[in-house]
């Protein structure tokens, strides 16, 4: 008799050994046909491998990460077979499932490999994968796969071998392919309905840039044909939405050479949609009881000894900043909290001062290397909405709470409606290594649950994947095109405190430590434009736009007029501009378009003797034709309707 | 016959040699009381040196620069005469009048002299000023010189005669002393009314660290005993006004050791303040035709050696920032004008575009020697309210007028009523030495003449005061204490244009230069806010405040109550706080005043009942009982009758 426990608690019952598939199948033929993997005592197993004792299993499809890196790992071996199948004789180096399909490393010998060769290579796994082979795993010796190998004469796998240990070797074949490899794998290849070779690229050995160059085949499969279909339009969406493009289009940002990589310069554009950004941030968290306070970018090396964040950071970061007389080390600021500290010890606190809530827009400075950088999401310096709330234990969930509520106005305000909240606390069985007491550590827990609670989050609690220094709590924010961001963090800290000697004096006339709390809606400002750019397409909700609407002469006559209009508009707190370039007016109307500026108001000979204005909306076309207060009233009324304010 | 041409251009004659005295006196006997010294020829000169030919004259008095320094150099030779009384055989090493009196550096031997002595000798240095000695000027060889000096063995003076020429030494007598001096001097010591010994300082013989140390004596003197009266007061209102000592008694502003010094943290108050600063900055910017734009405090070397920034502070500036791989070199930007000129590069421009002003509240990092660090008005690390206007030549003029406006906007609403222009051009005599083309230059400095004569500007005209870059207009402000402080310069720049080759199309279809200004209204918003505080004495305007009003229950009773008053008052766009501890009121009251909160609001029995504050204005007193809405009228209408909007 074997039990096998389900991840909902249920207990199923079985007669000697079982696979996964017989328990998919136990619960539902529908389950045993999507199945990919089962995840079995914590650890990810072949459907088909028999289960010999008790255990807890997690049946594992498509819609888990579990499931979709099972069918990717076993479509490298497919791309492998396929691969053989035109080029004997090749030698395979690794072969992973990755964030969005697989690759395999290939040594092609003397063969020619393009990009032009991927479509037949492509045709080939179909035909493979429509013959069902199953992927057969066999256990080996460490003698027997070094002997396989030196006759193939494969330095690769060899080398992969030496750091294996003789009693855990598996090969697994399907087809007329054997490989090297731990698995997971799915049943057989039939499952794999759709295959896309995405490019190509040069990868070093081991990622060695004095070994061998390989040749890297990147590659994507689905369960279905109308995924992959489903995916390679969101990856077209995804490129017209590029942040970096679009941020070139739209005039928001550049980059200069003589500045330097990975500094972005915000141009006026951009500085607008930035400094609203921020603006909207300040207004609420100052209704929220933060006080804004300011802080220099660099600081003595001693404030990061004290800190911790010279050890951590120190050699990989900016270098020290020497000075020309007197001997002093000043470090770029990799991080707010220091400075904080040092403002939050500037006055001496009692318990009735607590919580004190430093704000900052502050701008940090990290390095990265030059190969690292991408647009915004990526950069050497980058401005945080940062804020540290100093608080007694015993409101750590009442900030928590204040925090979302601050967190879930921004995801409003920003058409950002898809996220969960990740909660991330102690290993239980690990106590030993988190600092700050048991007592403080079980506290601020069910602060956070509480706190997700309370404000109906949709949760997922992680165990073991807090900081050694306190438990946190993140959202994960789906984009547009569904992918994933983590936006928001508020985190728990125990050690800055202890750190920086940290105190107030109790009720009870004592001293005590306050604790920190780290929290940033945004993140850093740069990447949160680019990911709204890319979510939004670049068309920022209409408080956000730099220009909220542009006046559209028919002809050079009526600029006299659109200047009138401007500048009765300036009197509603709307901000707009002419276009009174000598241009028809449907270019004028497509530029507009192409700037996503949500209103245009085309003006001629009937709204001059009027004084009205024939009013456009970016999507929706025209409006009709209105008084300048009545347009200003359908501008503002919109703003309203979504710019909520915070309370 | 010796013609003297006076400053008004009138020309006067006399018979053979004149002094300047005797020019006075043909003027009017009461010019001839008050005149202190001559500039003859450009030169000072002691008022009874004969001018043997003719001269253009200036007679300086006490209202002049030449003539107060005149007087103080002239009193620390009395100085000089009432130690020798009191100490003989001391050496006197140098003398100089400095901004506010006059110093002499004494080798004292053997005496000991501390401040208890200072009251003798200010008493001696008044009896042998009532015997007005006259200073004696006297030609002497080089030989007699030295002789003289070696028979009282005084290294000093000897020192300093070996750097001089003989034909050119002269030797100075007023009563029982004599000095090796240039001069000039007052006609007598009866000249001097008043005197204050201020205190005594060690300093080095010629400023060595490794030579003798000197006993420095400070002096200052007056021609009135009212005017030493007013001066000891005013010295002891700026004590009181210090921004250092204020900026902690109000909670504005800490330094902090870890950090570093000169590197001040902006504490909650003191970020309000800024704050406010910023945004109403920025208002007017914007409306004023700016476009704000955003950049990294930090920059490839590269940039700052394109700019010439870094070969004039490379040096003895912050040192280059190292990448731990990559060996590129980063500098903390001394100035926002490097990165303002690549977002101009960032997008081709055409004469239609300009000018574009981009604006940045930017903060830079210079390095000063930790001795040289002053409270906010000397720090490594400030932020500028700058912009950099690029404009085509012809719109130099309007360009100037409308920054003219913005200082002139900043001064009426921070109360700076006090100012004068100061316009400074190429010295004509040198035009080799600037750069920029001729004709550019004419163009340029008569546009600046113009603006400052079209807005009615009192201003003062300095020949040679030019950057080698381009010409600039100063304004010089008198704080509430009289001291003159530097705020709003507007530089024009014919330099980083032609370094960063920055261009425009004009409407010849050919490239051009752009004219580039630089302008920062306040300056260094720290030196701004230091000045601020000073001129105030931290009694910001209303509309700065960070505090507007404080609510005052009588007892705990009514904190409720207070706390209801300070919701309903947030709807009113005015910033204030509830005083809810257990203090009795009058304290309270006094707290207030200490901590310069405009209006105080105190509410008791009474006022509860009736939805009733009892109002308080700073510096007023009681002013009646007002429900809330009539308060928050007043308190309103008292902002905008301050801070009216820009336009």
């Amino acid at each position: 008799m074997i039990k096998i426990t389900l991840p909902d608690g249920s207990v199923r019952e079985f007669d000697g050994a079982v696979t996964s598939m017989d328990v998919a199948k136990d619960i539902s033929e529908g389950l045993a046909r999507n199945v990919l993997a089962a995840k079995v005592n914590g650890e990810i197993w072949d459907l088909m491998r028999p289960i010999n004792e008790d255990a807890s299993v997690s049946l594992l499809t498509w819609n888990d990460d579990g499931g979709k890196s099972t069918m990717w790992h076993s479509s490298a071996h497919l791309l492998a077979e396929a691969l053989e199948f035109f080029y004997p004789g090749i030698k395979l180096a690794i072969g992973p499932p990755i964030e969005n399909g697989f690759y395999y490393d290939v040594d092609f010998g003397d063969y020619e490999f393009t990009e032009k060769d991927l479509k037949k290579v492509e045709d080939k796994m179909l035909e493979l994968a429509r013959q069902k082979n199953e992927y057969v795993r066999q256990e080996i010796s460490k003698a027997d796969a070094i002997k396989y190998y030196q006759e193939k004469d494969d330095e690769y796998k060899l080398e992969l071998l030496e750091d294996l240990e003789d009693g855990n070797i598996t090969f697994y074949t399907q087809g007329n392919f054997t490989d090297l490899c731990r698995g997971p794998h799915i049943p057989h290849t039939g499952y794999i309905k759709a295959v896309k070779l995405m490019s190509i690229a040069g990868a070093y050995w081991r990622g060695d840039e004095t070994r061998q160059q390989l040749t890297r085949v990147y590659g994507i499969t689905f369960p279905k044909a109308k995924e992959l279909k489903e995916y390679l339009e969101m990856l077209e969406e995804a490129k017209k939405r590029d942040h970096r493009k679009l941020g070139k289009e739209l005039g928001l940002f550049t980059f200069s050479q003589k500045v330097g990589m990975g500094l972005p310069l915000w141009l006026p554009k951009g500085t607008a949609v930035r400094d609203r950004l921020i603006d909207f941030m300040k207004e609420a968290q100052i209704k929220s009881g933060y006080s804004p306070v300011a802080t220099p970018h660099i600081a003595h090396k001693d404030l990061y000894v004290c800190s911790g964040h010279y050890e951590k950071y120190g050699e990989d970061s900016f270098q020290a900043i020497k000075t020309p007389h007197e001997g002093e080390e000043f470090l770029l600021k990799p991080m707010n909290c220091p400075h904080h500290c040092e403002i939050f010890k500037a006055e001496p606190k009692s318990y009735k001062d607590l919580p004190v809530r430093f704000a900052e827009f502050g701008t940090v400075y990290r390095y990265e290397q030059s190969g690292e950088l991408h647009g915004l999401t990526r950069v050497r310096g980058f401005t945080q909405d940062d804020a540290h709330i100093f608080c007694r234990p015993d409101q750590v969930e009442e900030e928590f709470k204040k925090v979302i509520d601050l967190v879930l106005y921004v995801f409003k305000a920003l058409d950002f409606e898809n996220f969960t909240a990740q909660v991330s606390l102690r290993d239980p069985n690990k106590a030993e290594k988190y600092i700050g007491s048991n007592e403080n550590w079980e506290k601020a827990e069910a602060a956070i649950i509480k706190a997700t609670e309370e404000k109906g989050l949709p949760t997922v609690i992680e165990y073991g994947e807090a900081a050694f220094y306190g438990p946190k709590l993140d959202f994960m924010v789906k984009d547009a095109l569904g992918r994933s961001w983590q936006l928001g963090t508020i985190q728990v800290d125990y050690n800055l405190p202890e750190r920086f000697e940290l105190e107030y004096t109790g009720s009870d006339n004592q001293k005590h430590r306050p604790v920190m709390i780290h929290r940033a809606p945004f993140g850093s400002l740069e990447r949160f434009i680019a990911v709204l750019i890319e979510h939004t397409s670049g068309k920022f909700p209409l408080w956000l736009n730099p220009d909220q609407y542009t006046i559209l002469p028919i002809s050079e006559k009526y600029n006299d007029y659109a200047n009138e209009v401007l500048n009765l508009l300036k009197n509603y707190d709307i901000r707009g501009l002419v276009d009174d370039r000598n241009e028809k007016i449907g270019k004028k109307i497509r530029d507009a378009e192409v700037n996503k500026i949500p209103y245009m108001l085309i003006v001629g000979e009937n709204e001059a003797s009027e004084n009205k204005v024939a009013v456009r909306r970016q999507g929706d076309g025209d409006l009709g034709v209105f008084t300048i207060e009545e347009f200003a009233g359908i501008i503002n009324k919109e703003i309203d309707e979504k710019l909520i304010k915070f309370n």
